[in-house]
């Protein structure tokens, strides 16, 4: 017997009868003898509905109206999946945030958890094997009694939040994949499947656009040591193998991968714009009289380049920001230039970014090299490189996305048998 | 300055523009100074999608998870508003019925308020002008902490017990009319709109079909004495007269009423079924044995006649239920006739109940002589009588309906000068 915690997103429980779909995927573990707690998002749709309607009631609307607003989806799939559990005949209540509670700070529209009571979960596990449907994506702040939301795609963090709470043996994230792939199958056809990916691998994987879990979700199983499990809402019975393993991808702990791969997967963005300030005094606080003025527009900086300077008084820097953000950021630094102190300003829309990851490159040396070696023999130019121990990302121009991506994923020995 | 309790219905909220409108009408209030408190509805239509799809999970479903699917409409509206009132500069906050709280009974879909904590909104009141947006139709279970409803129409009851909760001066319950009528306009074009009605007559109208107030809401206002106050949400700032009195019918004590009518109003409902029972046996018990089962099987039996038989032994007994329920009382008196003991039962469904209302027949004669009289000039056969300290109502063939109402609506001097 295991205590399994699973989410299902907003498209899995679209409808009645998505939501018939994964009240059996609740029963067969149920029946399996385990104790299950069901973390659920709003019926795909909802969510926006609402928003929609926050945003006609007032441009600048009061986050904490807004949260109360929005939460509510969440509550209505909790009721159903309920009722429909109960008509199959499993013992089932929904929870809301504020119910068991669900602790969060005062960020509305982007609270973050504090605490779980996981308690009367555990014991409902155990007087009446009743399943916990619980609310995704809400909480209550712990001084006001107000209702929080987690931001988009909070559910997730909501669910591995309360497998940790309730001590639960895995979260399964039932999403419209069947795992994590070294990269995106509809630009490589030879893209496989991972069995296992380390926390530290996700992380690097999903903030670069792998959107099949949010981060914060992952920063939450790592912390805590929860295993997390993706796998397809779609999943059929016969898809189990002879083992009894269903398909999908194990996010865990590093230890617990034996054959640690060199590279794990392939990631990569088209939505980049790169930004270069040339001859910029090389002199402290010129870095932060660049980036503060980016963060006080909200701009995300991501990728920055800077060289050490050829005389110690003038260097050039790059950076990248999310192409919507590109006219806005260049406004910014003209804004600012007596300020900072440069020549010019030049700028790119047509870039991408793609980036090599594995926790194996920690021990391997060279792995960087090989990717310079054979985008060069594409002929691919790199516009910049940046590195971190368990990745390395290229910019280069957009049009090569794909073949950079490719010739990559087969140097790194990724393709599929 | 008063205190006021101001009540929107679903076709009051039904989109942002005329959640704008609600808002206007409250800042109005404000802005005269006045403590307010909002009670809302659903937006129109949400309450029916969120109940369809209960009954799509399930046919046979739990109550407390059906509370909390349908609770969330009043949930959405009450965020929405307090947005809109913000962006107007109205200082707002929503409240839902498990953070005031307002305690209920735990009789899931049609609980009954227990007890409601008006403290923190008239703090609020006193120490920062803040309007309280309160989700009407719900609360929250005293003991479970579970999400209740108060049934259809729940959102009147919700406003009238905040009213008494806060000591409100009067409750306004904003409607798709402006009045309580002394009978339905489109049948008697001559109707007009009463000033003043008392509680007890506007319970006789409600429950006849006057369909503008839910019942339980004018019985909660006599037990507290809350003035409720029934006007238009589309009322404009012309219609209010040159003594700032705004069109609508207050619904209040009898003793605040100084020139009482001997009649109010006229009610009718042609939903009605006739069933006369013959030659029942004339012993104790037997109304027992054949309204036991009725309300076994959820049949709403209205009027009840028996006459005092002739010989001491057999008698008839007629009773009037919903047309829609008409079959299955048949089927049910059927099945227990060995138990009740009768020759034959007899039976319409085209048949309609009158009724008129007004206190001051307590202290007038002959007040329904005069309609019989009318009646059979007409040549309106009258089926069954029955009376009450306040109304009087017959039992006539459906066909005369029409007829029927105007010659007593002019009968009474009710008719519009």
């Amino acid at each position: 017997m295991s205590r399994l915690v699973m989410k299902f997103g907003g498209t899995s429980v679209a409808d009645i009868d998505r939501i018939r779909n994964v009240a059996r995927h609740v029963k067969r573990e149920v029946d399996a003898g385990h104790e299950v707690a069901v973390v659920v998002s709003a019926m795909a749709g909802k969510t926006n509905e609402l928003v929609g309607w926050c945003r006609e009631a007032s441009p600048l609307h009061d986050a904490r109206e807004y949260d109360a607003v929005v939460a509510s989806g969440e509550q209505v799939t909790a009721g159903l999946l309920a009722i429909v559990l109960q008509g199959m005949g499993v013992t089932a209540r929904s929870w809301q945030g504020w119910q068991l509670p669900i602790l969060t700070s005062n960020a509305h529209g982007s609270a973050r958890i504090l605490d779980i009571n996981g308690d009367e979960i555990v014991k409902r596990f155990k007087d009446r094997q009743e399943v916990a449907v619980i609310a995704g994506f809400q909480g209550i702040h712990k001084d006001t009694g107000r209702l929080t939301t987690l931001g988009r795609g909070g559910s997730d963090t909501s669910a591995v939040a309360i497998a940790a709470a309730i001590r639960a043996d895995r979260c399964d994230i039932y999403t419209d994949v069947d795992g994590v792939y070294t990269t995106d199958p509809r630009v490589v056809p030879k893209a496989h499947r991972l069995d296992k990916v380390a926390f530290e691998e996700m992380l690097e994987l999903a903030s670069l656009g792998a959107k099949v879990l949010q981060v914060r979700s992952v920063e939450l199983g790592m912390v805590h040591k929860v295993k997390i499990f993706v796998r397809s809402s779609f999943e059929k019975p016969e898809d189990i193998d002879p083992h009894g393993n269903p398909p999908g991808t194990l996010i865990c702990d590093e230890e617990d991968i034996v054959e640690q791969q060199v590279v794990t997967g392939i990631a990569f963005s088209k939505d980049e714009a790169q930004i270069s300030i040339r001859n910029v005094q090389d002199k402290p606080g010129v870095a932060a009289a660049i980036f503060g003025p980016l963060a006080e527009a909200n701009v995300n900086v991501d990728m920055i380049v800077q060289n050490v300077s050829a005389d110690g008084k003038k260097t050039d820097l790059t950076f990248t920001v999310p192409a919507a953000d590109y006219q806005r950021s260049m406004d910014v630094i003209d804004k600012a230039k007596s300020e900072i102190g440069f020549d010019r300003v030049d700028g790119a829309t047509d870039v991408a970014k793609v980036s090599v990851i594995g926790i194996g490159m920690r021990s391997h040396a060279g792995v960087a090299s090989q990717a310079f070696q054979a985008l060069a023999e594409r002929n691919i130019n790199i516009r910049a490189i940046t590195t971190s121990e368990i990745k390395f990302s290229v910019l280069i121009d957009a049009a090569y996305t794909e073949l950079a991506v490719r010739t990559l994923h087969s140097l790194y020995g990724l393709d599929k048998a």
